[in-house]
This record gives C-alpha cells, sequence and structure tokens, in this order.
C-alpha cells in the first residue's frame, strides 16, 4: 500500500433475533432469584467483537468491518449485528 | 412495590482485559486471510447482554445492573465490564 493508512476502532454488536430462543438469555433470567435480584427481564445474550482496521479512510475500515461482521462474525439467520465505530485508534502492529 | 415503576433498557458489555489470552479473537484473526481481508487487527471477542429493569427511576435501575454485571455476567478476574443505558423500555410483562 502506497497510501497512508490509519486506524479505526469498532465494536460489532451481534445479538439473537427477536423471536428467536435464546438459552443463555434464560439462563441469566433464572439465575437471579439466587442473587435476590428481582425486576429483570427481556436478557438476550450476545457477543461484542472489538477490532482495529487499517484504511485510507474511515469509509473503507467501515466498508471492511460490515464485510466481516456479515460473514463471519454474525449467523444472518439467527442474529442481528449493529456496528459501532469506537473511534481512531493507534497505529500499532497492523498483522492482518 | 407501591412506588410507580419504569422500565429501563441496557446494555452489558462484557470484554477479555488487555494482556488476557483471548482464543476466540485469534480464531477470527486467522480466518482473516481465508476471506480475502487484511489490515485487521486486535480483534477481542466479548460478550454483550441487553436486558430490561423495572424501578422507580434510573439510577436504582442502573444500580441492579451493576451488580448483575459484577457478580454474575463477568469474571472480574479476567474481564472487565461497561454499562451502557439503552433508554426508557416499554413496561412489558416484567416478571424477576
Amino acid at each position: 500500500m502506497s497510501e497512508p493508512t490509519r486506524a479505526y476502532r469498532f465494536a460489532v454488536n451481534v445479538t439473537p433475533k427477536p423471536g428467536i430462543l435464546d438459552p443463555q438469555g434464560r439462563a441469566v433470567e433464572r439465575s437471579l432469584p439466587h442473587l435476590g435480584i428481582a425486576g429483570v427481564s427481556a436478557v438476550r445474550v450476545g457477543r461484542r467483537v472489538e477490532l482495529t482496521v487499517a484504511a485510507a479512510n474511515e469509509a473503507d475500515a467501515r466498508a471492511v468491518v460490515d464485510r466481516l461482521a456479515a460473514e463471519l462474525l454474525s449467523n444472518p439467520l439467527i442474529e442481528a449485528y449493529a456496528v459501532e465505530p469506537l473511534g481512531e485508534a493507534a497505529p500499532a502492529g497492523v498483522a492482518g
């Protein structure tokens, strides 16, 4: 790459789609009485993936993250994802 | 509870602490060349838990989430958590 690159940090939040059974969320809900916690409901457990992308600009970086989220980090049949920009990152050792 | 309650939605983002080995993050990094994706680094895989808390006010709800995050949703030895308020929620079936 001859173009100077910057490093951008993103989070990808992956959550079970509405209506999809979420055994981990149910397990959390069932643990609550043992902790003496009441009033908590609708618990959904997903994944959060944080990563750094080296690219010429934020739009290029975002495109990489979108592809990664759709093709590798989520199962589109049962999960939804949202990309959250976390700002520019220190351009440390970027080994793709 | 005689006091009127509201419902607040939160997310708890749980991530491996810096320096802690993250096998899932490594697995993602190793998959990238197969997808033809370069320039991605520092991948960390954690959990994202979304939940609704019924409480008299947001501060009370937040206190419940903080306790839940520290005692049930994260392992403080190896994980850090951050609580993210998602706003007031529809006060649907709140069965603690």
